[in-house]
């Protein structure tokens, strides 16, 4: 169990070090996720917009199948967990989805 | 409205041209996701070992809060919607604290 009342003043200037190490490290990953995730959303609006002008459903199961498998093969290989890496995906198609959505409600007014 | 009976032989070949390019990048950034968030994930499990060391608590609210409020500034900069990425660092740190609980659970034993 961990003791709710840990003082953290006992916390050696080794451990400070290593976590403020650490978070510089986190950060900076998180910087590229969100540049990555920006650059993921200007492709996918395109594909909106394209969807949009030919009829086609936002929803594609199909190519979603084939992401997911391809996924979760580059995840055992990154020794990252492929159920993660699939609910992952499945969270960013998910927004994809909305804005691909809005792209045809805007083009319905 | 979407016509549910689109009859994809209907699309023209640019249209598929246009298509397979935009998935080749979305792959290439899906593949470079999926890499950071392994990287990722081997930071925060050193963090869960420290954290475990020195008796400290698998979530730290002031350290999230920061990084929520980093994530969104980034996100202005990136035209990312800054709501998505407040969601999207939400469902990465649910998951780093489920691993960290795994590390205490394991040591408890």
């Amino acid at each position: 169990m961990i003791n709710e009342d840990t003082n953290v003043t006992n916390v050696p200037p080794e451990y400070m070090d290593a976590m403020r190490e650490f978070r510089e490290s986190i950060d900076n990953i998180d910087a590229a996720l969100v540049f990555m995730l920006a650059e993921r959303f200007k492709v996918t609006q395109k594909v909106g917009h394209y969807k949009n002008k030919y009829n086609l459903p936002p929803a594609d199961p199909d190519r979603e199948k084939k992401q997911i498998e391809r996924l979760r093969a580059l995840a055992l290989e990154a020794n990252l967990d492929p159920e993660f890496s699939e609910k992952f995906l499945q969270f960013i198609i998910h927004e994809v989805i909305k804005h691909h959505e809005v792209i045809r409600d805007e083009s319905d007014r």
